[in-house]
């Protein structure tokens, strides 16, 4: 493997529980080097599994957390000044794609469309990447992937990817875990026993029945391992739930009632 | 040949089944170097029937994929810094004009209009190109063309060539290929058998129908050829369906259940 | 002449045929240096007489092509960096007006208005072009002249000269040539008989009358050529007016069809 | 500790009087290193109790005031032209996590969304801040915490942090001080006797009930502490209170008679 | 005088008849330093009268023709880049200030206000230009003014002076000279006869009376003299007219149609 | 004194008239560095008011004229590129916090409410100007005070400071001075006898009552000094109202007449 890449491999295997049979999916995906996109809710999981993944193929993983302010060349590279003069520099895209990592475009609907647009000529049968700028073109290694994530309760007429861009990925949707799963998990994740766990779970459950109804989103993965720490360093449940799981997520004195009442029913 | 394009020509004959005479009228319209526009919809053949007409013509083949980002100087070109000083660098468009390749300006749309009027003097009987900031005109090799393509289902108020772009070019009209000619082509591309390419083209028909019903665009032939990719590579077609022709274009829940009514159809 | 102009020469005489008085009020306009605008719609012949035009007077012309992304940097010019520091570099109204050139803005309303707010000094009487930014001040040359072209069915609130602009310019109308003189014309620059050529100069006349009844522009001389091009390569007829009359102009399936109707009735 | 941190240490106790258990629980918060929001009103005391508590915990702390302007480079580095060539300079976010600092992003809905993006990796498991122009992937230092400040009487469509930003944080509720908390911290900042203070807590809390009743915001403890300077100066009560806090915050008519009769009531 | 400012003299006397007493209130406010406003429509004589003002008081003119792409910058200087390093270099306005010359600032509104914000410590008591960037305080030559040019014509919301630029100037309203003094104007300045000016005045005077009923602006002084010239040069009156006045202001057929009927009752 | 300062001391008395307190009250609120915010209108004293209090409190004034192009770095600073490579610039805030001035931002509801958030951490008990550009924390020095103007007759949904800068500026408000002083002031800069001086400000006067009828701003006490100074230099009295008071602030022929009328009352 190539030295530029060898800090983006993963060398412990990251904690991941499987729902269904996303892992031989993605297998596939990636043994045809089908660009993928994986979708569902905020904190959920994805980007664990897109770490699992790349840990088990073996293959360097580099992520792009994408935002609006991000060009073109945020992905592909740019010329540098040195004392020499100019220089290029390989953006996280073109590095993924010369020396051959899995690149992994996180929430990429905040990034414009018209930057999306960058990853077109690697998503089809072409497999390269035009450095206009540098006038090269670069043809993309075996080994190199494109895989983004998406939202779609963040789907909007301003926010949305384009069909032309869409139509370049298999798709694979992504849920919170059961019950018992997520349990697991945060049981796993933060220490605390399974009982407290259970709890939390159903706490977020709760909440998670809200959304559309005065919650933008529902409680996260995520946010229960954030209260089960807190629990595990001796903070009281109450509180925990408080300051990791209502708080954060609403203002509005009405649904703070609701989810506060909802964490005293299990705690 | 100059040295400059010989990355850009294209070596192995592109697998392209000509649907009608276009083949033909584009070798005409080459012969007297009439700029084109290929005009259809998303994954239908249109970059691949230029990467076959420019390997049947023998001439390089520089492809830029258009973008609301791209100046006039990511097409024409820019002085970059150096240890000397300022060094000019052809853009794609100076590049293919100056040593006679074709510029292909793939989703011409998605650069804004204003960008796009720098192709005009290269589109009418000077074949120019004006480098303004170089103080330079290059005249156009004999070999230059221009080609543009364009997805008439894009067109909006605010997405359109202008009228005096698009009187500088002859257009021919691409679509999805024949039942026969699909599954020909998605069994040579996938290595699937006749009837299971079959199956998928039935499937795509199906979601074509779907446009402007609920989907802003049908099943391409491209996401046919990932979905036989994934079936060749020993995946359920359920899931490969799934995973590719229906997950990636839509999140509706009631599209979802017809498309995937169509797949277990035909399944 | 100086050096720098020598390229913007026209050697050869371009084919042009006066529809009117046009050469002679241009001659007595450029007599008194009077600024010109030339009206009239997209491919009519604007850039062709100012070629022309030129061309008889002996003087070198050097085109912009206007567009919304053209700063008054581009016009005027700008510091550029190299192995001894900043160095001044003429843009072309800059360089037309230090050496004697014609400077003919294509398409002047694309640019933003207030771009084209530094041409005004030039166009008074007191014929200096201000180089704020090198500190300079040029007295234009006495073959300097400015003309620009000015396509009347764009106006609109958005895009239009201001009248401070206007004012600064003597003004011609152009339209499409007469029937015979446009017959003669595509005959002339494709080679087609005649009888042919004025076929499809019925045709366009045809569809100059739908323009506001669903076209937004006709069909100008210059895809007439295009035509007649085909045609004169062997293209059939119907096939070369589908490609380059017809399909370039419009996606609505009834105006498709009222034009191939027009196409069908002549040939 | 580093060398780059050593001026971001807090020496001296700052003067900061709990209101509740929001120490105990930012302790917690910090042992898990969980990234905190911190809400409320303007100048209710949340800066001061991040610099509280970064001294308490005896770690450096790195403020910023976020502002529509800032980019993704103010926060992350950029590189830096010298005599060498170009120099990479962390910025104050990959500053605190290179070496162990907090980083505490004041009025961080001020900032764009977008930029806000860049927080991400830093606030899950990973941990990390890609600094892609650099071609590098920090670590954060284990001593590394993100603080945000957030106002909720900001909320509205335009400015607003994302859910998937929200669910990163802990959250803590911010208020004003009780009315008898308050006096003491009025006092022992300015110097006034325990009687004034409480008078100019009163008049502030007649401020405050008028708060979405022709006040955007009611009058902050920083404000009172500004009027008890004054008056502490020698400057009489009234005058005091008109200039420091009535004609900041109100020029409507009405409004500055109903807060001079507040302090009327009370001096 | 200083020698940066020696290209900026005019040496010899511009033509130009006083309509009042506009010569002794110029003079007037020149002597006691008042910043002057020119108020009137396109091409009456605005530019003229400095000019004329400026030989007369022997002082330097520096004329910077406004626009919206001016920056603060492009005003007050910038620093440059060369051999040794940045260089300052002053804009117009500095230039102006620092060595004593009058400042002509041409279509002020079509600045955008923030830019001409630079301009009030000039045109109050201070008399001083702050140099922000490069850290210098320009205390403002005893000979230096400040001009403005105004159309009141195009005063809208979007775009005119705030009050508290307007505040700091003298006014003087200009206006079309009466007919017999704008007659030898255009007699003095073409060479025709004083009949011929006299009938161009007359059909002037026609258009002027169209200004708010389909004409945006009437005909100019200025536009008379292109038509003087072009009928001194040998062109048909009609087709002078038609070329200078009438085809430049409007494409509207019955505003067109009026027009020429206005020359034909002259000619 | 640093020498960086030297020039911004004021060594003459500027002539200023008090109202009020607003001396006394000015010097508490210095001598407790509190941030102040003068509120009134175009023209009525605010400037002069800060220079005085800057001349005789002994301190050095660093003005900044505020304006929409004005970014952070304007007032912070930035980095110059000289021979040794990048040099850092201080800006006027930065100058003004270092060295200990008074930093005095002229209409600053002119900047975007972004760019004055910088001033923030420079107006709370931190007195800190972070360079977050420069990686260094400056602390102010302590003379350093920053005074803002403000107009709130500008005050609008876009244009208004936000609640969280206001409540950190104690405020003064100032007015046009009453008839006697204000007679005593124009008298006193422009040399015209106290009854032309009175009859200036008795149209004045007249004026004022009209805003908000059909004027946007009263004639301020800075144009009753330019129209006295006229009458002083030998102008006619009626001639050097309309040129001075009544052409500059507004175009309104009824207007006009008011004004006009107004004049000739008094004169």
């Amino acid at each position: 493997m190539n030295d530029e890449l060898r800090d983006y491999l993963i060398h412990e295997e990251p904690y991941y529980r499987p729902v269904g049979d996303e892992v031989e999916l993605y297998e596939a995906a990636y043994s045809v080097r089908m660009p993928m996109m994986l979708k569902g809710p905020t904190g959920c999981g994805k980007t664990r599994f897109v770490e699992y993944m790349a840990w088990r193929l073996g293959k360097p993983l580099i992520t792009v957390a994408c935002n609006e302010d991000m060009t073109a060349s945020d992905l592909v590279g740019r010329f540098l000044l040195d004392a020499e003069g100019t220089r290029w520099q390989d953006g996280p895209l073109a590095l993924a794609a010369r020396f051959g990592a899995i690149c992994y475009l996180d929430e990429v609907v905040e990034a414009r469309q018209d930057t999306t647009v960058v990853i077109h000529p690697l998503t089809d049968n072409r497999r390269v990447l035009p450095l206009e700028r540098k006038g090269e073109l670069v043809h993309a290694h075996e080994d190199f992937q494109v895989v983004i994530s998406y939202n779609p309760g963040y789907q909007s007429l301003m926010k949305d990817l384009k069909q032309s861009t869409k139509q370049r990925f298999g798709a694979l949707d992504f849920n919170y875990p059961a019950h018992d799963l997520e349990t697991e998990i945060v049981s796993h994740e933060t220490g605390v026993s399974a009982d407290i766990a259970g709890k939390l779970v159903s706490v977020a459950e709760r909440a998670r029945n809200l959304k559309g109804h005065g919650l933008d989103e529902g409680i996260s993965t995520r946010m229960l391992v954030y209260a089960g720490s807190l629990i595990h360093k001796g903070v009281a449940p109450l509180a925990a739930c408080r300051m990791a799981l209502v708080r954060p997520i609403t203002d509005d004195p009405d649904m703070r009632d609701a989810l506060d009442a909802a964490v005293t029913t299990f705690f």
